[in-house]
C-alpha cells in the first residue's frame, strides 16, 4: 500500500484528488495540506465539501515548509494542488524528501528560455528539474513518466486540445501555415473556489476571455509543435471544457486518413473514447475521466470537438492516470 | 419634470432603478451615487452593466455627507438603495432638504421598540422618523404613502408574502392559534453583488439558510399582525422569489370567501394578477413589476404561492411604484 | 454471482440501474429490456446516454409477455422500472419465474381498498400480491425486506418526506390534529425522459405543480400513519429533491427528544446522513446514494429538510439497498 | 396608426412580435394566428405565455387560405413567423391583399439556383419573389428594404456572423483563401417551442451540432459573398448566440483598419455596439434588441465576437428595425 498527501487540497482539484485516493485500493489517502495561511485550515474537508461527509472526513493541516520533512516520513506520492509559484518553491523540497511529485500547476509544465518570465511573471529557479519534468498528458508520454519522480500534469484547455490535435500533427496531416484555431468554453470551476465578483452566479454567462493572452495558448504551442490560435471562453455551467477545434488539412488528405490517425492514437486508450456517427456533449464526460473525440471533414476543412471534465481529465483524474502508470498499475484504477 | 438621485446605484436593485427612471417619461434621472469609498466610484454605470451601454451610462460619483446639500439642489427625489445602517443615517440628511426619500433598506420598515437592536445590530437614533415613515407595500398603503416625505420600501420575501397572506387575515380567515408557513425561494441576486463563496457559480444549489433567525420574518409578523414561521431558500436561478405558503383556514370558511377575499384586495390593482386555474411560475414574472397569485383549499387547508421578481417588485419596480403613487402618477408609469 | 435484469431500462431510473448493477461485485448485469413497441428497441443503451459508453453497452431488447420464461432461465432479480401498469401485470409474471422482484412503480406500494381506483385509473388485480409487497423504504423496512420476493420501492417524494417524518411519528413528537407541511421540490428528471413541451429547458422554471392531487401525498400518510399537506414543486435543475417540512410539536417537547429521535432512527444507517449545525443542500447529495437531514426548533414549530438524489435514493440506489438486503450484502455495496 | 397581424403567433418568436407590437405607438396589434390544425387554436397567447397575462391576452385566430382575404381588411403590415414551407404558401397570398410581407423563415433569404431543393428540400415555386425580396439585414439594406413590401428577415446565426463579418468583407480585410471560421453558440430556444427529447431540460448540454449542414452556412456565404466555415452549437442556456469568428487578415492590415472599418459600418447605427477593451457577454444582450461586437487582432489574427438575443436580434426585433425602416419609423422605435 502507498501512501500518498495533497497539498492544496481545499480547493476543487485537490476535493477530486481526495475522493479518488480514497476509492483507489492500491495507495492509502495519508493526509491533506493547506497552507499555513489559509482560513480553512483545521477544518474537515467535508466541512467545505458536504457532499465528502462520511466519505472524505480528514482534516486539512497547516504546511510550512519546515514541516516537510516529517510530514514525508513514510510517504511515497506528493500531489500538488497548489498555485504556480507555491509549486514551484514545494516541488524541490519534496524531491529531496524521496518522494514522486505530481504537480497540477503550471510551474514544470514548459521548457523553454523565458517562458515563465513571460507567462508567469516569475523566473524559474530549477532549470534542471525543468528538465528533468515530464508532461503528464497521459496517453502521450507512459513511457517518459514512468521514468520521472516529477510529473508536471497538463492544464484542461491544453489537455482539451492537444489530444484532439496531437494525432493530427504527429501524422503530418496539417496544412503548413495554417495555424488550427481552437474556440474552447470552460465551466466556471476552472477558476477555482475563491470568491470573485467575476464568477458569482449572477455575474456568469457565456463570453470570450483571456483572448490572445491565455497561458495555457504556449503550452499548446510547445507541446504540439506548432502554433495554434487559442480562444478560452467562461461557460454558464460548472464543470466541463469542450473544444472546438477548425484545421486546414493537407492537399489531398482523406477522412480515411484522419480516422486512421484518430484509431492509431487512441484504439488501445480507454480514456480516449473516440465517437462514430457523433459528436462530444458536455454531459458525456462531466463526473467521468474521460475525454470525447468527434470529428467531420469537408473538403480541405476539418472541425475537431474534445469534450473532457475540467476538474477530472483536466487535472485531478489526470493526475491518477500519471500516478497509475508511474507505480504501474492498471490506467482506469480508482477512476471507472 | 422631477428630478431624481439613486444612492447606491451599484448594486443590482441600483441599477434597475437607474434603468426604470430612465424611461419615466415625467422624472429625470439626475444622478448615480456611491459611497465615497466605493472602488466602483467615477465609473461610468453601463461599466458595471453591459446591458445598459447606450441606455444609462451616467457615472457613479462619490457622496459625502458634506455633498448632501449641493447634491439636493433641484432635486425632488431621493432613492436610498443602500445598506441598513448607511440608509438610517442618511434618510434625516436628505429630508432636511426637501426632497422625498424612498428608502430600500430595512433602517425604517419597522415601529417596534428594540427591532432594531435586536434584529439589526444597531440602536436607531430617529423614532420620530420611524413613526413617520410609511412602509411602501404599494396595493395596501396607498394612501398613507401620498402623504409623508419617507417612504420604507418592503423586502422582497415580505412583499411576497404579505400580498400573499394579507387579504386572508383582513378578512379574517385564518384560523387562531395556527401559524402560516411560509417556505420561499430567492434566486441568488437576493444576495448583491458583492464577492462571496456563498453565491459563487460553483456552489450555489437548492437550500435552506436563516432558519428561525431571517430579519424578514420580524417585518411579516409586524405587518401583517400574525406570527407566522418563516424559512428562506436560496435557488440556483438568478432572479425571482417564489412564496408557498400552508395556512389552516378557520372552521366552515369557504373556497368563495377566499377568492372573494383576493377579489376585493386586488381586483382594482393592475400589479397583482390573480391566477384562475393555474399556479403562478418564476418565468411569468422575472423581468416584470407583477406579483402573480394562485391558491388551492382542501378541506380547512390553503396553499397560496406568490412569485414576483426579487429586484423588481421586491425592490426597484416596487420603489417606483411608490413614486408614482406620491406624485400622483398612474401607478404602471414606466413599470409595463 | 446473481444474475439480474433491469425491465424499461431506458428512462433515468434504469440507465442509473444498470450503472450501478455493472459496478456490483456480487451481481451480474444480464440483460436490459424494454417495451416491445419501444423506439429504443435494439439501440445500445449507450446511444441513449452518452456517458455509458464503454461502460454500459448492453442492448435494449424487447420483451413480449411471452418471452418471460426464457428471458428468466438463470436469472436471480428482476427490476422492473416500469409504468405502473406494466408493473401491475408483470410482477406476477416474473414472480412465477422463482425470481425476486423490485418495482420502482407505484402498483405495489399501498395496502389500501380503492387506493389505486382513486389514484391511479385502475382497479388493482393482486391483492394477494399487494399483501405480500413489502414496502422497501431500506432504513425503516430491512427485516421485512430480507423476507420476502416482491419489494416495491418507494417513490423519490415520498422517500425524503418520510425520512424526514417517521422517526417523530415514531417517537410520538408530533401534535395531535396539526398536519404536517411538507413543501418538496424535484429536478426535471422527475418528470422522465420522454419529450414533453412542460419540461423542456425554455418552459422550466420554479413553480408549484399537483397541489392536492399529487400520488405522493397518500402514499405518504399511508406509510407516515398520519395525514399530511404535501405541496411538490417543479425546480429549475436536473436532479434532487429538497423537502421542506413544517411541524408542530407536542406541548414540551424538547430539542433533546427531536434529537434522539432522530439519532435513534439513523445512528447506525450509513445511507442517511445528520446534520449538525448546517441544513441539507442539494449539491451534497445529488450523484450519491445519501439522504441529508437538518433540522430546526422554535418554541412548539419545527422545521425539518431532507434532501435527496431524485434518481438514486429516490429510485434506484434505494433498489439496490433494498437488494443488498435481501441477498444479505453490505447495505452500501456498489453504492459509495 | 398602422394595423398589423402575425401569423404563426404560437411561437416563442411570435409571443415576442406580439409583445413589441403591443407597445409600438404607430402599430396597433390587430390579430394573432396560427394554422387551422394548431391544438393552441383558440387559446389566448397568454394562456401559452403567461408573463403576457394583462399584456397580451389576444387570442389565437386559426387561419385557412381560404380566409385571407377577410383578414387582410383594413390590414398594412402581416407578420409570419411560420415554417419555411408555409411561408412560401403564403407569402404570395397576403401579398395580393397588398399588405406590406415580413418573412422570419428561410423561405425568400437567398436567390440562388437549386439552393431550396437542396437546404430546404422543397423547390421554390415563386422565383419573381425572390427576386423581390429584400434581405432585412437591418443595419446593411435599410435602403432596400424601404423599397418593397417583402423583406426576409435574417436568420438568427446569420445575423450574429454577418454583422461581424461584413465589415471586414467590404473593407476588403480579409485574406483571400483562407476561410473565415465561425463557432456559434445558440440557446435552446432556437430549437423553437415544440417537445423534443433533444431540447428537454435534463437533456440539453453545450454541444455541436448540424456540422458542415446547417442551413445558415450557405445563407452567410451568399450575404457576405465569401465561404464561411460555420458550426453551431447548443448551449445550456435559454436565449442568446455568441458568434466567435477567426479571419486571417490580409498581409499588412492593422488594427487601425479594423477599427475604422467597424466604426465606417456601425458609428451611426444605435442598435449595434461596438465595444471596447471589453468583448460581448450574453448576458448584456439577452432581453434586449442589441447585437455587441467586440475584437482583437495579433498578427494576421483576428477574433471578433457578435453576441445577439437569438429571438430579438435574430429574428423578432430585427422585424421590428425591418418595419420601421419600411414605414419611416425611428429605427429604434418599441425596441428600446
Amino acid at each position: 500500500m502507498l501512501k500518498a498527501i495533497v497539498v492544496g487540497a481545499s480547493g476543487y482539484t485537490g476535493a477530486e484528488l481526495a475522493h479518488f485516493l480514497t476509492r483507489h485500493p492500491e495507495i492509502e489517502l495519508a493526509g491533506l495540506y493547506v497552507s499555513e495561511g489559509s482560513l480553512d485550515k483545521g477544518k474537515k474537508l467535508s466541512e467545505l465539501y458536504g457532499n465528502l461527509v462520511n466519505v472524505v472526513d480528514l482534516p486539512l493541516q497547516p504546511l510550512g515548509n519546515h514541516d516537510i520533512k516529517s510530514v514525508c516520513e513514510g510517504i511515497d506520492i506528493v500531489i500538488l494542488a497548489t498555485a504556480h509559484e507555491v509549486s514551484h518553491n514545494l516541488a524541490p523540497l519534496f524531491l529531496a524528501q524521496d518522494t514522486v511529485v505530481f504537480d497540477l500547476s503550471g510551474a514544470f509544465r514548459v521548457q523553454s528560455a523565458g517562458f515563465y518570465d513571460k507567462f508567469y511573471g516569475f523566473t524559474h529557479q530549477f532549470p534542471e528539474l525543468l528538465d528533468k519534468a515530464v508532461y503528464g498528458l497521459a496517453e502521450w508520454n507512459d513511457q517518459a513518466v514512468k521514468n520521472t519522480d516529477l510529473i508536471a500534469v497538463p492544464g484542461c484547455y491544453t489537455t482539451a486540445s492537444l489530444t484532439a490535435l496531437k494525432p493530427l500533427a504527429e501524422a503530418g496531416l496539417i496544412k503548413q501555415g495554417c495555424k488550427p484555431t481552437i474556440n474552447a468554453t470552460s465551466g466556471v470551476s476552472g477558476a477555482g473556489r475563491k470568491a470573485n465578483v467575476a464568477s458569482s452566479f449572477c455575474e456568469v454567462s457565456l463570453q470570450p476571455y483571456g483572448v490572445f493572452t491565455h497561458r495555457h495558448k504556449p503550452e499548446i504551442d510547445q507541446h504540439l509543435g506548432l502554433p495554434v490560435v487559442f480562444t478560452p471562453h467562461l461557460g454558464s455551467f460548472k464543470r466541463g471544457i469542450l473544444a472546438s477545434i477548425n484545421v486546414v488539412l493537407k492537399d489531398g488528405v482523406t477522412s480515411q486518413q484522419v480516422n486512421q490517425a484518430y484509431q492509431d492514437a487512441y484504439a488501445d486508450k480507454p480514456i480516449v473514447r473516440l465517437m462514430e456517427g457523433t459528436y462530444p456533449a458536455l454531459k458525456n464526460v462531466v463526473g467521468t475521466p474521460y475525454c470525447d473525440l468527434g470529428w467531420a471533414i469537408e473538403g480541405e476543412d476539418l472541425v475537431v470537438f474534445s469534450a473532457i471534465d475540467n476538474l477530472l481529465k483536466g487535472a485531478s483524474s489526470q493526475a491518477i492516470q500519471c500516478i497509475n502508470l508511474r507505480f504501474g498499475f492498471d490506467i482506469t484504477t480508482s477512476l471507472l
